[in-house]
């Protein structure tokens, strides 16, 4: 090993994990960008990322295939299940949505740690949000916690005392226009990213989903244009 | 749902999670038996896990494919890394193996927290022993109290207080040959079962990996005849 710092970084291919990654680099590590094909209906966030990490410049690149669909229960891996279109903010933030994938971010993060582990890294980036998904349970600051203690307990590195797990949120406490603005600030292009739940066969966003309407109020609050088209509502 | 109790229960095909199962089942639960094909080199487990789980009974039983090939570092995953051989029993129970996969145990119960959230279960069950592998840091109890912790955080249903999880390792104290005392109490087929980590082409079992060891050890302290046929070393 030399001597630069190696982390893994979950990259989804949205806005919030592109911002991540180039907070990572920032940082000087070495960067091993971790996605997965887990039968999402928004695929086309594999090119994203891929684009992404061309873009930014990572070590690694690595797509896992998970088929999340052998279990079902939500609209992000369920063709029969909507895709909730047009709600108010309030209603989005306050109550866990049917487009929460049971369990995601627990085997995204333990992939990420089983990586982590034969690189001999003991960082993890990860782009949580705790304001703009206060919904979602394992985006929550305890949840990583938990899962730190869980990492350390869980590896051979860890119990060797060769792995300190440190499980990094930096956007857990900003709002979607606050990570923006940071991540222009660090080169981000933001065109390169897909952050819809409902594209269309093109790939373009629908600009209705909570994922398209929480991007394009970030975007309006930094007097900023969103690079991306949408299908519906212009910019 | 009913009034009758679901449980997932992790189940590779081996000699443990078979007895796991069947304590499961003798405990009233409706079985979702959950295996992985995960670039394991002894895919063979899971031809046995298809025929313990149709001998059993189970109400689902699903293979999630998770390539962990993707990472490497085992001797279960790599091709290249030899599966040690002929050890002696302090040896192989007093240091950690290189045929230990990087966080294993933390993916499988991550896919099976995920299935129990969609199931509507608060019981997962677990084939994990500390004796026989002291060195495995995910067989613990330590680290399988950190996952309860984690899980009743990581979802929704914990979140909403409909998921209480609970983790059953009914054989974290027993030694080998009392899982198997136990296991042909309650009608268990050993001859359905796969443990060797480098079974030949036609899933021969070898008989010298620590695996088969232990194994024939826990038959011989029973004054059991194992009804495997090995390579090597006969009966």
């Amino acid at each position: 090993m030399d001597g630069k710092k190696r982390a893994v970084v979950l990259l989804s291919g949205g806005l919030d994990s592109a911002t991540v990654l180039a907070i990572a680099r920032s940082q000087g590590y070495e960067i091993y960008a971790l996605s997965f094909f887990y039968g999402q209906r928004h695929v086309w966030e594999l090119d994203a990322a891929k684009n992404v990490a061309a873009a930014l410049g990572v070590t690694q690149h690595r797509i896992a295939e998970i088929d999340l669909r052998i279990f079902g229960g939500s609209a992000l891996t369920d063709e029969e299940i909507d895709v909730p279109k047009g709600r108010a903010m309030d209603e989005m933030t306050h109550s866990i949505p049917i487009t929460y994938v049971p369990a995601r971010n627990t085997i995204f993060l333990s992939f990420a740690l089983a990586w982590a582990e034969v690189i001999e890294s003991s960082d993890i980036f990860i782009g949580v949000n705790a304001l703009d998904y206060s919904g979602y349970p394992d985006c929550r600051p305890e949840f990583i916690e938990a899962f730190e203690k869980l990492g350390n307990l869980a590896t051979k590195a860890g119990v060797e005392g060769r792995l300190r797990l440190k499980i990094h949120t930096p956007l857990i406490a900003l709002t979607k226009a606050q990570i923006i603005a940071q991540g222009v600030k660090l080169g981000v292009d933001y065109g390169l990213t897909s952050s819809c739940y409902d594209p269309s066969p093109a790939g373009e966003p629908c600009g209705e989903c909570d994922s398209c309407l929480l991007r394009r109020k970030g975007f309006r609050e930094n007097g900023m244009e969103d690079p991306l088209r949408y299908r519906r509502g212009g910019f």
